[in-house]
């Protein structure tokens, strides 16, 4: 049963006569309070900086812009977005009190067909694609660009974060939109002194925010972000500043309005923050649920309302999820590394603000003089291994894999014409999870990776091979390589052979069979191909299955020795149909491809793999029947 | 002949016991004469930002840095490099200067074999590969980490140019840098206000330096960069400060010691300045040479010193140039813009600093209104490009492919997932010209393209058909189009048959066979597969060459018509083998592949071509009798 207040209750707290600054207050906590629910219901989401930003969000919509009044289709209208985006919890909660997003569509946050985990604009009343950090500030000008353009009125407000001030393009886009004295771009910067779960003085500090941004020719104004009275004087007094961009730097509580989620305290607790994303166990959501629920009733009391009105939601008839394993191959992967500086003491470690989702804290807590935490950041990142690689050391580079295969692409490409050997793990490699969305999601990375020279990409399947993948990149590749993990839990543990060597360009037969073959790789994959050859079986169709971790090397004799016979070869790709494992092996072997055709879809894993055509019994079907 | 003063001239004016600024500036201007003759010897190269960096290069070789006593295998030796890059020819003239460079190599300016028209590491004495903007800091920081961390001994000095400063990842560095208190890094900045050929202050100002610095947390330092007392003053200075990283803002000329290439005169000569890149002609190159060479012997008679002897060097035998026709599909492609803008309100063409490279001055001039110059920040444009299209503005975007699809991979991808149609134009796509090494060759952009949903790609082989496939961006395609320019002559325009209609999927017919059938796009590659085809007919062997401008997209019906009956198919990338036409027609044939397989090689275009087996004589033999 999922708890929330409907739309009606909004209204009735928007009707009341009671001042402003305290409806308002009432409006965002009540909107907490909902961002919770949806978030608790979704399974993961990002609370803290939903919460943040909830009273700059409330501001907005409700006071600051027209949008609401005229329409998300009017091009006149005012239009805000977060360019950090994993704030959009919140942001739906707020569209939904308005009555623009339905409470339908509010309950499927990051299902299928629902909300998207980061901001998408397929979902109605979203201006801008977001989640990959730093683009917002440009998007923005752009909009204002356009708007001047083309005649139009209307401001453009982008939410921003504080970590996510590393990302040089920030700084591109404030020079730009000086340099054009765009000042209908408005910037509001979330400044609640946290990132991912460390402080941003931790990471890379920021420095003097208020100099920098005005030595990019911006206004600036500081107020306090989580205060109404201040936000009001803030926006009429930039309201009032002719030709150039403002930014607002608005200081504001990670956690904002339950106590045990606020920042500094949550901090203190654990030394990291806790609250960043993910969804919060039974416990703690019924402890934040009734400390919201409770003071806003007790400020409805004061004002002499009556009280909430919670309504119970059934919880959708969900089919029941697979039961997973316990094993996480990027959890193998930081177990390996730590195991690894005990035998080499020439690498070093980087990170850009993803330590935990990494797997890599274990190491940094030990190894703290190998370890560098260059923030959000991937450029810097990538190139600064480049400077270490020319001194001797070598750099195992880590991010995931929509970040560092693609934003960092050209500085990847600059390593490798200076021949150096440097190591980069693309973490949250393919569909699954699919709850963040299309900016986290990675499909292309073994496209962006495949034509470096000199450059030998390896998805493991499970524990043991990622550890003889990290032992080969590290100790017997003379190339730099790109290691491909999966970030969630493997479905099921894949067994190898006993007899499997790992060894440069030859995978591992998992099935036996001859009236076809199917090439895959990692775990979610290998997974849906075991299944498949399961379901084929029981039509007495043998279909063999072979888990190649090489992604772009191949040792053709076994390549021959292992197809022989069998004319129907596939590959099933955690990628891209394009630029794959299957394009690779076309040079070899005539081969049909399964990939992600298309933007990769948001939702469960069951649903989003079925609705791709690639969950086994859909695999089975397409394999053996030639069913499309 | 080229006159050029060899390294004992160098040796002799360093032996005297002039006052050692008199001697600095006279060693200056003489690597400045040696620059100048390299270049017009090379037929190509950077003047411009060499003379107004060169000072503080011999600055830093003749007095800073440990690096000439200890060498350049010294693990505690001091290092040196520019982000920039383009400078180079200049910092080979100081290496040469001090015998660390040969004479042999120092005449090889962007030959097969030479020194790279940008730094390349393989070349000895230097310490990092730039030319691709933005990077320098964060490779210096990486060093610096490094050096520490191994606990070695010397210095690191980075030059950036001031337009460089509008990449975002500098900014990244900065901050870094910052953070971890990296005293023993010192930027310096040429700022010699001219970037490409406009003023930095035109394209993106860059406001107030110190302020912006200081704020990141750098100290820093101003000085005149082409006044050896300055610098002598400035580097004790800064040799003092600890803990905390340096930059020196070093006001230059560009242009500096040939008056009629010095900036401000040479801008307003002509309204855009015009020695940054290429090589001077006949009669500027004599005119700059007698400046120089007199100022320096005028120098010389001051101090009662002999005149300065000058060698004159051979010039190398080379091959007969190709004879290559007048036409640029890049200059087509600019005229096109023009005329469209005729036809359609609802588009703007954004640069990033390369205007006049991607022929865009035309359409600047006419349709100010219409036209973004973003300045040197290729991900800011692109996300800039998504906010436009959100508002309806068709963008056209254009840099060189080797920025372009590469650094703004990431901004790409998220303007795909909003759906919006976006031209992204990739200029200098392909192998050739060769002479500015690999930061500029672009030769993995189909593989960065190829796997975005919704993406078409195409190259154009001539000027009618840049026209058409314009047209078809712009007023047919529903989707987001790439556009692949060579940015050279024609070596031969290509001549497409009468009947021939440009149609999404379907190529042309060159010649007419049935031997063997190779499939090529552009017309660098398509020059060589028609010669190819015509040293084969020699052999009365039909080679069928078609034109293949769809990258990505193929009407499988005429694919089959055109290659039936031929067993023998083979795909001429100008592409690296890995993710171009020949993997994507894979997918519907058995198909041979020719690319530049490991990195492109830098030199003249012939010598290039045949290096990686891609010239008309070589591909014949590799065609017909499988020579490899």
């Amino acid at each position: 049963m999922m708890k929330i207040i409907s739309q009606s209750e909004f209204a009735r707290v928007w009707q009341t006569d009671i001042n402003s600054y305290s409806k308002l207050s009432l409006i965002a906590d009540m909107c907490r309070l909902n961002t919770l629910s949806a978030v608790k219901r979704a399974g993961s989401g990002h609370l803290g900086s939903s919460f943040s930003a909830m009273d700059i969000v409330v501001w907005l919509y409700y006071r600051e812009m027209n949008v609401v009044k005229v329409g998300f289709d009017n091009p006149h209208r005012d239009i805000y977005f977060s360019s950090k985006g994993h704030d959009v919890p919140g942001l739906y909660a707020v569209l939904f009190s308005l009555g623009i997003i339905s409470e339908e569509l509010f309950l499927k946050l990051r299902c299928l067909g629902g909300l998207y985990g980061h901001p998408d604009v397929s979902n109605f009343g979203i201006e801008a694609n977001s989640g990959s950090l730093g683009m917002g500030i440009s998007k923005g000008r752009g909009m204002v660009w356009a708007k001047k353009h083309l005649k139009l009125s209307g401001r453009v407000f982008v939410m921003t974060g504080d970590g996510e001030f590393q990302e040089g393009q920030n700084y591109e886009a404030l020079q730009g939109a000086a340099h054009l004295g765009q000042s209908q771009l408005t910037v509001i910067l979330d400044h609640n002194k946290v990132q991912s779960d460390k402080p941003v003085k931790e990471i890379t500090d920021l420095g003097d925010l208020e100099t920098k941004f005005s030595s990019f020719g911006w206004h600036v104004e500081r107020c306090d972000g989580n205060d109404f009275r201040a936000l009001e004087r803030t926006f009429a007094k930039i309201g009032r500043i002719k030709h150039r961009p403002k930014i607002i730097i608005a200081d504001t509580i990670k956690g904002k309005g339950v106590s045990f989620m606020e920042h500094p305290y949550a901090l203190k607790e654990k030394g990291t923050y806790k609250w960043h994303a993910g969804a919060p166990d039974d416990a703690s959501y019924e402890a934040a649920f009734d400390e919201l629920f409770q003071n806003i009733n007790c400020k409805l009391t004061q004002f002499s309302l009556s009280q909430l009105v919670i309504k119970e939601v059934c919880d959708e008839e969900q089919p029941a999820q697979k039961k997973v394993s316990d094993e996480y191959v990027v959890k193998a992967y930081g177990k390996a590394l730590v195991e690894l500086a005990a035998e080499r003491d020439d690498f070093v470690v980087l990170d850009a603000d993803l330590a935990a989702d990494c797997r890599l804290r274990d190491f940094e807590k030990k190894f703290p003089e190998k370890f560098i935490e260059v923030g959000i950041a991937e450029q810097d990142m990538v190139s600064m291994a480049g400077g270490l690689a020319r001194q001797g050391i070598l750099p195992i580079v880590n991010s995931f894999g929509a970040f560092l295969a693609s934003r960092a692409n050209e500085q990847i490409y600059t390593n490798t014409c200076e021949k150096s050997k440097i190591i980069y793990v693309c973490h949250y490699a393919g569909l699954i999870p699919a709850g963040p969305g299309r900016s986290h999601q990675c499909l292309r990375d073994i496209s962006l990776f495949g034509a470096l020279p000199d450059m030998t990409i390896i998805q493991p399947c499970n524990t043991w091979e990622i550890r003889e993948a990290l032992d080969y990149c590290v100790n017997q590749s003379h190339q730099s390589c790109m290691l491909r993990l999966n970030i969630g839990p493997s479905p099921r543990i894949i067994e190898l052979p006993k007899e499997y060597i790992f060894t440069k360009g030859r995978g591992a037969v998992l099935t036996k069979g001859d009236d076809a073959i199917l090439f895959a790789y990692g775990p979610v994959m290998l997974y849906e191909a075991l299944l498949a050859s399961e379901i084929l079986a029981k039509e007495r169709i043998k279909l063999k299955v072979v888990n190649m971790p090489w992604l772009n090397s191949v040792d053709t004799k076994w390549l021959k020795e292992v197809s022989a016979g069998i004319t129907k070869i596939f590959v099933l790709e955690d990628h891209s149909p394009v630029g794959g494992l299957g394009d690779f092996l076309l040079n070899y072997l005539a081969v049909k491809k399964f990939g992600v055709v298309g933007l990769p879809a948001c939702g469960r894993p069951d649903e989003v793999l079925k609705f791709h055509g690639l969950d086994g019994a859909t695999l089975a079907a397409r394999i053996y029947w030639g069913r499309e």
